[in-house]
């Protein structure tokens, strides 16, 4: 996908002085693979965005201070600092209103359609027309799944899959401008849609973390020259640490608005999202998230005759299960302790499949191009029909409960209830079908519902636990918007209430089975997700029910733990697999042997104080770098003195606008020709490129005095530094380019620059083989150490 | 107060070289107020510990790359890796436990003398021997008050007021010993019985996040060598940094002990107590959390059978009002708005005055010394006790409700319940008295109370709320350890209820007036405190409500917005008052117009690379400077190189073990002598000084290679860089020392060292003293830019 301009660079291992050939980031066999540009300086990365290759740049958080920047902020008035906060607020606010109405919308969709399916369906079967039941409901779905999958792989690659990596890579520093643009919003809402009323094992949080993340970025792109948006107080967002900002915000009310749950949408973009934080943000992502939770109230307002299905009679709590008092004994410790284990060790294998599975799919689809994606979701989406409708048949008919009965609740005739009666006779209900036969979230809220021991029989819960767990593996991958947290929640649930269902034979503990299955839930997201505070608040905010937060609280922390040691968690996992050079917030072990200088490789490409316009349009033209160190050879000579550093962009600007002096000594006032706005940093992939700049031979032979747009301070290490060290400059203040300086005095002023790529632990690995068995000596421990 | 070996350190402005004078921080009045030093490198603060002066050193973050170490590093084995991860978690769950029992203590102890206490005066009362009961329980106040203060007094003044601006400070890197010594451990645990026994207008959270920080710091000292506790295993921990992520888990025990709120728990050491944060330490934090929630759930299954007063019979929940259905509609946003504004005025008022009594305290103490500060204890307790006496007398005797007049509750004979009835005949309560005669957490119980309309008088809760509000006034300053949580919450929720009342009786608004109580309770938190998510979840786990979570983050945001304009927050302000040199988590606007040079200002105490003894015992006898730059002289004639930073407590390790060499050229193999574990950080107060360390006069003719010692790689930056810039770098990576070089090749390798007193706004004023006007030109916007 070559929309929005972008370039589909596949820098092929060495940059324009070739000298530096090495092996990239993941065992390649497909050209296709992702592969890291190895230029020095900065960079562009190449990364799979869904199978497609497109260029990675890094992100800036750092201060520029150079003489245009510095004037401008002195001339900076109160008025504009005022509009500047304003702004800020104003755009929290509407990414809470757009995100929640997305999710009111998506969920009014999804309950309308799938209801509607399922009502239908359900009908036909009543009227034992097993075979047309049984075929419109597997049509519906394939159309359903056809229209999502077309979407995406026609109009939004990037739209595929949960989106929470994307958002992650992206606020980690990672710049792949394809992952927040228009297309892949629009393809995220409706795929979403589509792939969730089909029946898939899917959710919409994961989407809706991503369709967040979208707004916020559209937001903070400063208005659209292509649709005449150029209002002036659109633009007050220059910095890349703005939209960051934004995009935490964004990431935390698709949270908030999937599980209307406010503060765990904060804890969520604290926790896993975002990579950097400070108190003042942790404030704006709550506002945001308490306008998403205000804007979901008013909805479930007005829906709540009925009128938009489930979502408004849920209320605000999903799933509630707070009608239980949970008096537990210490005896209940003892099965936490094996759900925690459990979980840990079954999320922990299902990260390793689901990566195994994703990878899989990836060289089976790059072989086969798109119609091959299309037909592989639509391969899953038979499947999901297939089991829906044939499963049951193995489960078991039940009698109705007494009470139920009396309240006519059994079995249920509507699309909700906990008793589907499917192809028992009267008075009785299938227990499996109750689970199959009907949306995920009501599967959850049956496997959650309390008070209703021997309401399934084992069995049945293990064959829905089995069938939800190789449907999760198959359909995380395909092309279509899919969510994690409800599958892995659906499995932690059927999991957990197997364990309650023999528990409570076997013993006579405390505990209710829906209780179990919610710990099951935590014990899955725990072992597979390794959160704990947000999704303990997450469960809480579901559930609602605070007796159980001592219970919640171990079994996130013991499936955390148990899940660590065998490996990654699945949003880091799959960061991985789509090639996104993350940060990691703390360096490798074996960053201690390394210094500064051992990891800087190619030779530096340096330009004059005063340097000739030809000569700046070739280094820009055959370069990828994206800053180069000024060099005053002027001075004293033999001493040349480092000024600091040039951004591509600043030198861009001067170049578009002919900023250029006739002789190397004549002056001209660049600070009078320029605000800091003309340096304003664009939104992602909107920056200028080289070759749209056209420059005639009589000014090639001009001159650019780069002073006034050089930075003069930027962050340096000495040479002796070790790379660990360095790393937590680099990492913690969420730098692009880091300077190396000499230790003794030298003719060099400056050894080299650092970038992302120099840190990346493959890369170093890579350069420096002998340390691999340093890095992995203690590799288990490596996350309770940090 | 010099305990602990602590010298009344009072540096009075100006350095060895005495070049600069300047205001200190406060407008002093008396020599006792805080001063720093003006030291060009490290330094000595000094502070008030509650009115003594005492010395503070700043923590030092940075990992020291020098010859010991990395060797130190290198030689590190599988099995002592393992064992400092054992410790970790080892010490963070002993934080849980020891938090957990000691907050389970305190509650004892509190609700059976205060229950004793009440129950003895109700019976008199109600054998109508009033001045007798007056009597007693003036007498039991003051008792209990004499206790407490004077044990603060005399044996732990750093245990007097709520203790989180001082874990505050610590979290942000100041390291003042005394405020986490064993005997502030005690003195807080009984001073904090005391005080809330004796129904004084305090809580006991702060001091049991003092407490949990106290434990921690103890846990992470490394045994002690007074008590022989020297087992190998507890002294894995040799950074500061180990020791700030203990007290980190602390602070957040503190709160969950208090609360029984873990999840509150971590998000308040996360939003407000700690400087830094990691996501793994957000994980360390949650574990110690939930080891305080499994003690107190276990302390209170024990307790089960009422033996141990209200603690165990409340559960986990403090304050429940679950049994509300919050069905509000649209109109009901208008009181939540009015009561976020108010909330958010009174609360600032509230900072504003709540300084001003102690700065007004401080100064009377000062004149009139230790016995006054006991006698004015006393003479608070006093007022409470007759206010609590006789204000009843201006309430109302209402009948009873007839449900609980059925029920046999109405009036309440016991020291709990709604119904207190005082002076009022049969069949009646006084409704003030059930809200003044009765312990603070009954209090807010009552307040919260729902479905209880019509139960106070608007009048009566008025009065409640003017008494309780100057109560909170006059306690917070005085010398107990007293808590702010609490009272800040009473106030609300008496400001709250009163609302209620008022619009209950002018319109037909939906809320429950216990709802309204709550609500008003997040107004005061929030105008006061300043911080959102933890309070949000705090008020979620002390009244297990989630229907209410939305109107609770609107009324936390408005009210904190609104307390923004006028002021700080309560702990900022303290942290202040106390002379705490605070790094806020961003910079200044006018530190964009300084230059990282122009903050250096004395000449540089330099180090040649081998120095003579006596040369070295000079520098470190006449001068306080934590780090000395070590330059290399021999090179090449006339280049000079910096070495690196040699930190005084490493020196003072080669002196006390006279590792010295006889000349210049003769090598000494200090990587054999020594380990790292020698030079490991000791923990507060508990470092070398030089007055203790003898050298012969021979020996002063040796010399010490600092080579091995030398810090290679400290941070550095350009002289040009801006001080704002150089600030990030500063404060994200909890910096001791910043190095500042030279921006052209020049005789000196370095121009200075910036620390932390470099960059304390105040001081920087003081030496620029026309920056102010910029200073102030946006001072109500700065906390939202950010």
């Amino acid at each position: 996908m070559e929309s929005q301009g972008l370039a589909l660079v596949d820098v092929e291992r060495g940059d324009v002085n070739g000298t530096d050939f090495k092996e990239p980031l993941l065992p390649r066999k497909k050209s296709h693979f992702p592969v890291f540009a190895t230029g020095n300086e900065s960079v562009s990365f190449t990364g799979i965005i869904k199978s497609n290759v497109s260029s990675l740049e890094s992100l800036d958080y750092e201060i520029v201070e150079n003489d245009v920047f510095k004037q401008d902020w002195r001339a900076r008035t109160n008025y504009e600092v005022l509009q500047y906060v304003i702004m800020k607020w104003t755009f929290a606010c509407l990414i809470g209103v757009l995100t929640g109405l997305v999710a009111l919308l998506i969920n009014l969709a999804v309950e309308n359609i799938a209801g509607a399916k399922l009502l239908i369906t359900l009908k036909l079967l009543q009227s034992n027309r097993y075979v047309l039941a049984g075929l419109l409901l597997t049509g519906i779905n394939l159309v359903l799944v056809l229209f999502s999958s077309v979407l995406c792989v026609y109009f939004g690659p990037a739209a595929a899959g949960s989106g929470i990596p994307e958002v992650k890579a992206y606020l980690n520093g990672i710049d792949a401008p394809e992952i927040l643009a228009p297309n892949t919003l629009v393809v995220k809402i409706l795929g979403s849609i589509g792939a969730v009323s089909a029946g898939l094992c899917v959710g919409k949080e994961g989407p809706l973390v991503h369709v967040g993340a979208c707004i916020a970025s559209l937001l903070g792109q400063g208005g659209s020259k292509r649709y005449h948006l150029r209002w002036k107080w659109l633009q007050v967002f220059k910095k890349d640490k703005d939209r960051r900002d934004l995009v935490t915000c964004g990431a935390a009310a698709g949270v908030a608005g999937a599980f209307k749950a406010p503060v765990g949408g904060v804890l969520f973009a604290l926790e896993e999202a975002s990579s950097w934080w400070r108190s003042s943000l942790l404030w704006r992502t709550f506002f945001t998230s308490a306008v998403v939770a205000v804007v979901l109230r008013i909805g479930s307002m007005l829906c709540k005759e009925g009128k938009c299905g489930l979502f408004g009679a849920g209320g605000l709590i999903l799933f509630d299960v707070s009608d239980v008092v949970v008096g537990f004994s210490l005896l209940d410790f003892l099965p936490v302790v094996v759900l925690g284990v459990s979980g840990g060790i079954i999320g922990s294998i299902f990260n390793k499949l689901s990566s195994r599975t994703c990878v899989f799919y990836s060289h089976y689809l790059h072989k086969k191009g798109s119609v091959a994606k299309v037909m592989l979701a639509c391969f899953v989406a038979l499947v999901t029909s297939i089991f829906c409708l044939c499963l049951p048949a193995l489960g078991h008919c039940r009698p109705c409960p007494h009470e139920a009965l009396m309240a006519n609740e059994c079995p249920s005739y509507g699309r909700t209830g906990n008793f589907k009666k499917f192809n028992c006779e009267a008075g009785h209900y299938n227990d499996l079908a109750s689970l199959l036969f009907t949306t995920n979230d009501d599967a959850i809220r049956n496997l959650f519902s309390t008070n209703t021991p021997q309401e399934y029989h084992y069995a049945s819960v293990l064959i829905f636990l089995v069938e939800t767990f190789l449907l999760t593996l198959m359909t995380y991958g395909i092309a279509v918007p899919s969510g994690l947290f409800i599958p892995v929640i659906l499995n932690g649930a059927s999991f957990g209430r197997l364990v309650g269902i023999l528990m409570s034979s076997s013993h006579n503990l405390k505990l209710d089975e829906g209780l179990y299955a919610v710990l099951g839930a935590a014990a899955f997201l725990g072992g597979s997700m390794r959160m704990t505070v947000s999704l303990c608040v997450i469960l809480l905010e579901l559930t609602n029910n605070l007796s159980m937060l001592p219970l919640v609280m171990l079994v996130l922390l013991i499936s955390k733990t148990v899940g660590d040691i065998f490996n990654k968690g699945l949003y880091d996992i799959h960061v991985r697999l789509k090639g996104f050079p993350l940060l990691e917030s703390h360096s490798e072990p074996f960053m201690h042997q390394l210094t500064a200088a051992d990891a800087l490789k190619n030779p530096l490409v340096k330009m004059a104080r005063v340097e000739k316009v030809g000569v700046i349009m070739d280094i820009l033209r055959n370069t990828k770098h994206n800053a180069f160190p000024v060099i005053d050879f002027s001075s004293p000579p033999g001493k040349p003195v480092f000024c600091g550093l040039v951004l591509r962009s600043h030198l861009l600007v001067l170049l578009k606008h002919k900023a250029f002096q006739p002789r190397r000594d004549s002056s001209l006032d660049i600070l009078k020709l320029f605000s800091g706005f003309d340096f304003a940093k664009p939104g992602s992939g909107k920056g200028m490129v080289i070759d749209n700049i056209e420059v005639s031979s009589e000014e090639e032979d001009m001159y650019i005095d780069m002073y006034p747009i050089t930075n003069a301070s930027p962050y340096t290490v000495l040479e002796t530094m070790s790379l660990a060290k360095a790393y937590t400059l680099f990492r913690q203040l969420g730098l692009r380019h880091l300077c190396v300086m000499p230790k003794t005095p030298q003719d060099e002023p400056i050894l080299g620059i650092l970038t992302r790529h120099d840190f990346v632990p493959e890369n170093l690995l890579t350069l420096y083989p002998y340390l691999k068995h340093r890095a992995t000596k203690v590799p288990r421990l490596s996350s309770f150490l940090a």
